[in-house]
């Protein structure tokens, strides 16, 4: 099996252990000889085909050299020397004698000298600085983390003259800025992309202009961008591509795993693990802090539209907040200038686990790169053009984080300013989704005064969110004005059917903002009763239209911002 | 590789369709004659050494006779064909021609009829009955699906002559039980017990008086309880229980997984998909209902003493109640009466995933057989036991939910009944975590009436609760008293220490829990200020102690319900 994997075994098989000692020491020998020979194939003689690694297989008994037989039970070599072989000898004379000949057979009078300490010759043996396993800076690789050579976010940034111009796809402009990170840090070659499989239809593509996928395999006719030597390693294992950016980043790395939404959960035990190493790490002094995690999660829950219900979960933020808020951090960017700003950060941060979570569909854009980078700094804010209320109080916040989820605030945000032009309408904006926690639950949180500054005291809070929306609650239960926020977000409705009705199947569409605004604030009075009467019977034609079409109305398809009132 | 995990591959390999028909037809009836060859060497000639069984491994051109060519891009045997290999025909010309001719290459007017209708010599092809694939019992399991054969749970009772005796460790109770299903169904060959080679470590050891691990590899001197035949499956793969379960489920059988509660976030996705296909298949009227995914979660966050904060992660729970409510229950029993009611109901349930967190550690047991009947029907109650506030108003709530918050609460209790007399007390339980829910969001959720009745609207809350605290938030953020709803629980601090210090570190040990009650009951007064600073000197008195003697203080070992009272 394991030469079938495409390894070449070396087995150390034995229970004796002198000359066991002297068949591990020959296998690491040949095994370090073949390794030199493989590079020098390579580097010398340009035999890039792939290789077949040597691998040590050490087969020896289980709890070896340990206790051998207990209570008549034989320990040594048995599933019993697991863990524990000889249980609490404070109350058992016989197991603390057999402690005591276990640890006198290590000799220790000749490793020790009368004081305890290890004897200088013994100390001597071991290897100086870098060469100790302990100091290996391998080991402890933000020591050997260089700084990412980063171009300008900025030069990348979509155009968008005004709010809600059409764009390509917020992860089709991202490609371009990763396209020179992996660039810039070719020849420090210390940034990689992972996914599985997905590069291409994260709409990622731009990458493979100046490098490709690594690839020792054999080739076909056909296959695209598969290399010897690439900066994008892809499989489709998502545990594999956890796997590898972990060893990437502890060794002194940087990098980015892209990933379908719903799949990521896949790692969410590695993930766990990983997150507690960085909080334990970040305590200790001696720790050097390595690159951040970054996930970028495009093919998100709300565009799943021909892969249906089973592609369909936008947890896996749910599962990283509960981690330690010191090592965690969760951005929805709602278009791409946002998206360049946030991914600037997030490869430049240290010790963190970024998740990103991002569009690749053509959308609307809201922000100018300006605006963008302000936004992002501030992590959630007011958008004025948005809103209404300037000078007054508002009626309504309208609250969105997540791209979808603020386009279809702002179509519900237009009808109301139409048809209900009376009404004062505030529209937040999240794309640091930790803004929301008191400061005393994260360090991003918000401080009390802003949020109530935000989000009012006492009006109605319309929150239109990307994920499951029991997490704003749980992110938001401390605040002032809590019983007035109303989520809507995905609540595992969803099948094949078009953009828009996977938000309406979860009462995120527009309307249903609308009419959830009419229900909450009285003063809409008759108009917004007859609205709201209109607005259900629009579900109900854009039902029969789908059915018919299979695909979203025109109006709904063909929305702008802004146009209604040129 | 195929070879080395034990297999005998059959290759069916090319690219026309005809001599591909029938190689593959050969190859199918080779492995057919293997399979029964088996079997015969099996049961008739009894050789059960492990077998070769025979695969099929098919490797045919990607896209197959769909388009060959598209825009002069290969697309047959290439990347290419993944997904839609032609786009949108409608503005397409070529393309829809190239359509018309992949669709016509099927011959349809040799199929069906002038009125379009599959012509009827073709349909009598077809098998009929069961034999038709889509109509194959096993793949409609709920058809086979048969009653387990249950023993009656109160046989196994823990005796609780009062509340606060120490029990054996819940799941050493809950083996018997199942060792007893395992016999009674052992005929009907319909029950299995999953878990990643822990059905020992989770106390489960019961099981093996009467059956064994299936295993058909060889074995060696010193293995217990491996067989041929037997109704636990061990293999140290999440993955592997989960996906073994599911298809026993799927085929009509019952089981249980066990597993440590922090690496059954290792199926986090596979349980994704399994609770979706139970969301959906539950509409479907041709769809019977299938036995329940039961999981075990023994060996939980509060008692991972010697393995530490790796294995520290109560936040399945809040994965599986992102999941739609009608599929998701999530029971956590305080003692061992409590699991076996649980137990019981799950096993009988049907189409559901039922979590169910349980301690194997030796601790107190609260309730008789009869009680625990009751309280694990009802779900949630007051113990009226426990509480002091009969006849009037509760200055406070005491609530509870998981096992050692229960004792931790429970203790707390008693510090106050003896030090603040005159602190009217109400003791409350969870043992159906989705009681909390509204009933609009759960159809297991107490109506508000109820829900008011036991937390009261306005007296403080003081919840101890075994995963982390904002699950009970976002369960309870609708209900009139959350605002005073104060929750303790697992906030990622650990390491390794003892299991009262594991409770100290989250802040959820008696000593904090009657600080929080002191910090929100203001009639506590001067007794409670003093009360409290005594107890801030007593957590540090713990601290000193277990640093020198590694083990809890003697008044918390020794702790037990109503001993300072009688």
């Amino acid at each position: 099996m394991l030469r079938g994997y495409g390894w070449t075994p070396y087995f150390v098989e034995g229970h004796e252990p002198e000359p066991m000692h002297q068949a591990m020491a020959a296998a690491l020998d040949t095994a370090v000889e073949k390794i030199k020979e493989i590079r020098q194939n390579a580097r010398v003689r340009g035999n890039i085909a792939r290789p077949r690694w040597p691998m040590i297989v050490l087969n020896s008994p289980k709890g070896w050299t340990g206790p051998k037989v207990v209570d008549g039970l034989q320990i040594e070599g048995t599933f019993r020397s697991h863990q524990v072989p000889l249980s609490d000898p404070a109350s058992h004379p016989e197991h603390l004698k057999l402690l005591e000949d276990w640890l006198k057979s290590y000799r220790p009078q000749e490793l020790f000298d009368a004081q305890g300490r290890l004897k200088a010759e013994l100390a001597e043996l071991a290897p100086k600085g870098e060469r100790r396993m302990g100091a290996n800076p391998h080991a402890n690789g933000g020591i050997l983390l260089r700084d990412l050579r980063m171009p300008d976010f900025r030069d990348y940034a979509a155009a968008v003259p005004a709010p809600g111009v059409r764009g390509i796809g917020d992860t089709h402009v991202l490609g371009p800025f990763l396209r020179d990170v992996a660039k810039l840090n070719s020849e420090q070659r210390n940034f990689r992309v992972f996914g599985p499989d997905e590069t291409l239809s994260n709409g990622l593509e731009a990458l493979f202009k100046v490098t490709n996928r690594q690839w020792d395999a054999a080739t076909v006719a056909n296959d695209e961008f598969l290399a010897p030597a690439g900066r994008v390693m892809e499989m489709l294992s998502e545990h594999q591509c956890e796997g590898w950016l972990e060893g990437y980043l502890l060794t002194g790395r940087h990098g980015l795993f892209n990933c379908y939404e719903a799949f990521i959960h896949i790692v969410d035990s590695m993930f766990n693990q990983h997150a507690k190493w960085l909080k334990v790490t970040s305590g200790l002094p001696w720790r050097r802090k390595i690159a951040s995690l970054n996930y970028l999660l495009a093919s998100h829950v709300w565009r799943q539209d021909h892969n249906g219900f089973t592609h369909q979960d936008p947890g896996f933020i749910d599962h990283v907040v509960n981690k330690k808020a010191g090592v965690v951090r969760v951005y929805l960017p709602p278009d791409a200038n946002c998206l360049l700003s946030v991914m600037d950060h997030c490869l430049r941060s240290r010790h963190y686990v970024n998740v990103v979570v991002a569009g690749k569909h053509p959308a609307p854009q809201w922000l100018t790169m300006d605006a963008a980078v302000k936004h992002c700094a501030e992590g959630i804010g007011i958008w004025q053009w948005a809103s209404n209320d300037q000078g007054v109080r508002p009626d309504v916040v309208m609250a969105c984080c997540g791209d979808v989820p603020t386009l279809e605030t702002l179509a519900a945000v237009s009808i109301m300013r139409e048809r209900l032009p009376d009404l004062k309408i505030r529209v937040v904006n999240v794309v640091d989704l930790m803004k929301l926690q008191p400061q005393t639950e994260h360090p991003h949180g918000l401080s009390d005064t802003d949020f109530d500054e935000l989000f009012t005291k006492d009006k109605p809070v319309i929150f239109a969110f990307h994920a499951y929306p029991w997490l704003i609650h749980r992110l938001t239960y401390r605040r002032a004005n809590h019983d007035n926020i109303h989520v809507r977000g995905y609540k595992e409705e969803g099948t094949i059917t078009t953009p828009f009705d996977m938000t309406v199947l979860n009462d995120l569409d527009r309307f249903h903002l609308v009419m959830d605004t009419i229900d909450r604030v009285p003063r809409t009075g008759e108009k917004g009763i007859y609205l709201k009467q209109q607005l259900k019977d629009k579900l109900i034609e854009h039902k029969q239209y789908i059915d018919k079409n299979g695909e979203d109305l025109p109006e709904i398809r063909n929305w702008q911002w802004g146009a209604s009132r040129q």
